[in-house]
């Protein structure tokens, strides 16, 4: 019988689960809303019922289930320590979700489950050394070292979003100065667009009026659309981001010396040019030597890396 | 019979080689100054004699050589493409030095080599997920991922000197802007300490005497002097190149999570608080969840790191 894995996306919005096969086809798909006011015990209960539906009646073997989360998960025991959009502290959900649906269960960090989706069967196939970063709101990453994901020494490998890019440069939320997130994610983006905006009133009309008169509105969606519609200072405001981004990236080819930079994420789906900004740039910025064998590609796989990823995870978890 | 490589570290000013046994032991130590201008083949002449001379009447059986050498080196073959301090260009010293001392040769880099030493037989020992980073003229690293080495795509990863950390700063010797060893290397703390010197000689008064009145003359060594004397221009300088220290370093931390960061070279050694500045300022700027098991330590092995490390690697790659 053909193997299958149920791969889960948990956020803080919705739930998307699937039923993946080894190939990372999805098989089928649900999704529904997160109830985060019902806490850990409504939200297992409604990802047992994702995988009961999904499950029921098909002719594939399941071998478990994985699922990406956003936060600080413990490897192994699938312990979550911190869930920011979901307010979890400490919650053994590993544990509590394999005895409600009686499969084994496997709980990853988002950007490393939508890495191994990628890796495995969008823009990272047959690759053993690359970096996936997502650009959001947040800037996250995975790295596949050698064949294989790294963890790091408490599971916290890939924290991307804060490379010192410019140790003068602003506040991040993190409490350091001058992270890429902080200028390159699509939160630093929209927090300098407000300033830029409350600078020069005049020169932001464009942005101002598309936040509908409300400054403290601008995101970095419309700092995108200002920009596509010709608005210079959102143009400017994309520059130095993009700058950013480039000076991140040379860091991380410069240090690893990966096979494929991976780009995907929000602000990248939004403003495709800056894969072929961060192309052009790392070629220029980083060591020849470096860049001899790189390949830098845009994410294929996108909503949907998170569920096929967490369900390859299972099916490499558990598939024995 | 007790199983032993020779280590040489072959640099631009001397060779060091040495018999290393299994435990990482120098049982002899020769060194000579490198014939550069006789270039490949008086230096592989150079070589062969130090190794015969090392292996000569010793009770041990000798699996090989490893060689580390500041450059280019390709994997696997050990052509060396570019050697800057030898002026070599495409030599293919591997396959020559094998050739002439009859035995098998492993060729890595400088850098890499010290790493391989510092983590079998120095502050790394027992440990599988570190980074050694090591401050002279310029900076350099190595990194161990999942109990391995990382070599990178085209063998280059490691080039931590060359991470952004301003990315307004500076220019590097590398093209780039910003790059941390042009902020914090020795080559970059001279200059900007000329720099200083220039704009203010007054405050710089005491850097231009110990470079006997030759602003072009003054050293990283000398800022270091001078500060431990008092000095506040060089109090300055040093506390400047301390941050961007630590910015790198945080870069490092949150993008791979080691377990341990081993710092060394030359401009550790003679500013050795760099290692508590950098231990602080990690766990003050990195992520909390990224630094909750880490540790901070200074390089042990000193000048003998490389050709420790270098033996470390033949007897790793030939003592089948």
């Amino acid at each position: 019988m053909q193997l299958a894995a149920v791969g889960v996306d948990l956020g803080g919005t919705k739930i998307a689960a699937a039923l993946v096969d080894e190939n990372g086809n999805m098989l089928q798909s649900l999704r529904v809303a997160t109830d985060v006011d019902g806490g850990p015990s409504a939200v297992l209960q409604q990802i047992r019922e994702l995988v009961s539906n999904i499950a029921h009646g098909r002719g594939v073997k399941i071998v478990g289930l994985g699922v990406g989360v956003a936060g600080q998960i413990e490897a192994g025991s699938g312990m979550v320590h911190f869930a920011p959009n979901l307010d979890w502290h400490e919650v053994p959900f590993q544990a509590q979700l394999s005895s409600a649906c009686r499969l084994p269960v496997i709980i990853t960090n988002d950007v490393r489950a939508i890495t191994w989706g990628e890796w495995l069967f969008g823009a990272g196939r047959g690759c053993n050394d690359l970096i996936c970063v997502f650009v959001g709101t947040g800037i996250g990453g995975g790295i596949v070292v050698n064949g294989k994901i790294l963890n790091g020494c408490s599971n916290t490998a890939g924290e991307i979003g804060h490379l010192t890019v410019d140790l003068h440069g602003p506040r991040c939320t993190c409490g350091n100065y001058g992270c890429l997130e902080a200028l390159a994610g699509g939160w630093g983006i929209a927090r300098q667009a407000r300033q830029a905006v409350s600078d020069n009133p005049a020169a932001g009309a464009k942005l101002l009026q598309l936040a509908g008169g409300e400054q403290d509105k601008i995101t970095a969606r419309m700092v995108a659309d200002a920009h596509k519609g010709g608005d210079a200072l959102a143009g400017n405001l994309l520059q130095e981001a993009g700058e950013a981004l480039v000076a991140g990236m040379v860091s991380l080819v410069n240090a690893f010396n990966p096979c494929r930079l991976i780009l995907g994420g929000g602000v990248i789906e939004g403003l495709s040019e800056l894969v072929d900004r961060v192309r052009l740039g790392v070629r220029q910025q980083a060591l020849a030597a470096a860049t001899s064998k790189l390949e830098v590609h845009t994410a294929r796989l996108g909503d949907d890396a998170g569920v096929i990823g967490a369900a390859a995870l299972a099916l490499q978890s558990f598939d024995k």
